[in-house]
């Protein structure tokens, strides 16, 4: 069929004036080098990750749509005070997408080019929603036999994240861990990761069909953040396991003070004698997402020895460096139809995306509505 | 003189019906072992980690005073809600005093505690607000010659602290760094250890008279948090020095996060291209004191690449060894009476420890405002 010279690509641009503008454009395709490929992506995924870049700071319930059913374009304001966390990207027109999936239709000079035309490989790297994705091999994983580009969409950022989680737990000297959010696709690979390797994981929610959820899938610890005995129910949970790490997807609000409350009630339940600095086992927590955009607000009694940080995968993979990433990658490709499996409310084309209903449903960013886009979908 | 059996201490009770006490006591005075001493005590401060254990949770407008002027009672109330917090400690009668220093008057049969007999020494361990304490060789730091007990009375806690923000500035990278409360005697100690060792110390402030006395000291980074200007004063000084690790004192309120917020924004400075997950420099915040008791709240942006934790002295000493202690100690005997040296608003008794005027000023924690206690004075 020839190798296309353009490809529609989706943008957001955050112009000087306050205004976002998410749009699809004609962007030319560059010529594959000798170790790199051209991906027909059809199938990428709408990350939470994904959401921050594609929104920025814009206030989405002032959003417009205008353009054309083919072409859409959405507008909204960036407020005021919001502007300065922009300053690094305004006025430039950005690809969008982290990681997806496709068939190679073209493929540099080098053997390792050559070997993969025609596979289904996942990639990553951003830019991919979008029609075609130039990029280096070594940004490719060829998917199993059988595995649909549907399958190996999702098969870098939450996978990762979630054997990252454990490794980092390990790693740090912790025997069990806390996810919260953690029904997301995220959370229940994360739970089944834990299964399989033997490891106690406490899991926080907010709703009872969340709890209901992952119990069914084999939970033992889920605790309900919106529970009145929450605090008691977290503590007991946290003394039977031992857990005194946790990753937070939240990123907003009270819950990592009270994680580290209750890891640090749960410490005192079997300590010795009093010390005002409180328990001296280390607790931490991993803030990794930004689901409540509220003030982190760190109230209540967790001692001295405590910690709260960023936590990104991509600087844990550079921690782990190449050996460490091929393992986990290659257990990746090994259980991408079981563990790793994601489940996807809706498949919609590019401009399907830019629809108002995709764009309200995906922006709550509930566990029931994760999205993915097939850029081979013409509406 | 003969060693006396019993003296004077100072006690700290939270009973289970919420009530904090403060008292005198006759406390039994052990025969010391082989390798111990008996110090009679002649000058120790009220640090603010004193005042942590004296008051508990209590809440100090509700002090009553009581009992006679030798041997004043004060009784406060303990919140019920704060009562969860003290636990640990309730109906235990608990010493107070990190530090203090004295003459040693009874040692034990080892010829290095007999060594001590007659010397002036600086002592750490709990239990100094009493007229003796019994305690071993090595939480003892025979003072220089000419050095009095007032002189070496703060010569563990501020001085290994102030050392202690420095080397861990130095093990974990960062070339700067930032100090908040930095008025105080901590503070001052700081700079003077910064000036002489050529390392960039950027000082945070409440008050314009905070300012002058550090300016006067040779500071050249002072910003005032209650300055409209703040934010720009503090960003400029971040990228003027490079600080991405600050010591905050005050545990509470929007300061940590501002330091971050400002940190981020010094880097995003230089920035080459854009990441929505910010600089990927780490940033680095440890809280180790809570001068402010509002609740930790991060506000602001300032990427993924950050971390904010609690740091304590003891920790930290035995992170570094008996080799790095030692040479921390060593430079505080020789810089006593310069570097390390502190000042003091007042000099009480025990009993007058706990009138209500001593309270009043004390509990305020003001940099001009330093207690000693001296248990050989009568009143």
């Amino acid at each position: 069929m020839g190798q296309p010279h353009t490809g529609l690509q989706l943008r957001s641009l955050v112009r000087a004036t306050g205004e976002l503008e998410l749009s699809l454009v004609d962007a030319a395709l560059p010529e594959p080098g000798s170790g790199e490929i051209v991906v027909r992506i059809a199938a990428t995924p709408i990350n939470p990750s994904d959401i921050g870049l594609l929104f920025g700071a814009a206030d989405m319930d002032t959003a417009t749509f205008s353009g054309t059913r083919s072409r859409p374009v959405v507008t909204a304001r960036v407020p005021e005070r919001a502007m300065k966390s922009m300053a690094g990207r305004v006025d430039q027109s950005m690809p969008v997408g982290n990681e997806g999936a496709g068939v190679v239709i073209a493929a540099g000079s080098s053997p390792a080019a050559q070997a993969l035309m025609g596979k289904t490989v996942a990639t990553f790297g951003g830019g991919m929603y979008a029609q075609y994705r130039c990029l280096p091999i070594d940004q490719c994983l060829p998917l199993p036999e059988g595995a649909t580009a549907a399958d190996g969409a999702s098969c870098f950022v939450n996978p990762l994240t979630a054997l990252g989680m454990v490794e980092t737990m390990r790693r740090e000297a912790h025997s069990a861990l806390v996810h919260t959010a953690a029904a997301s696709n995220l959370g229940q690979m994360l739970q089944r990761i834990c299964l399989q390797d033997g490891i106690h994981l406490v899991n926080i929610v907010r709703k009872p069909e969340q709890e209901a959820l992952l119990r069914a899938m084999g939970a033992t610890y889920v605790c309900n953040s919106s529970s009145p005995t929450f605090m008691d129910d977290l503590t007991d949970a946290l003394a039977a396991t031992g857990a005194t790490i946790a990753f937070d997807a939240t990123g907003g609000g009270k819950l990592a003070g009270q994680i580290l409350t209750c890891m640090e009630a749960a410490l005192n339940r079997s300590a010795k004698s009093y010390s005002r600095y409180g328990s001296a086992t280390h607790k931490q927590i991993y803030v990794y997402g930004r689901l409540d955009p509220a003030p982190l607000e760190l109230t209540g009694n967790f001692g001295m020895a405590w910690s709260v940080g960023g936590w990104l995968l991509f600087p844990f993979l550079q921690e782990i460096g190449a050996d460490g990433g091929a393992r986990l990658r290659a257990r990746v490709a090994r259980e991408l139809k079981t563990t790793f499996a994601s489940r996807y409310s809706k498949t919609v084309s590019l401009a399907g995306a830019l629809s108002p209903e995709s764009i309200a449903a995906y922006r709550r960013r509930a566990t029931a509505g994760k999205y993915l886009i097939d850029p081979s979908l013409t509406d």
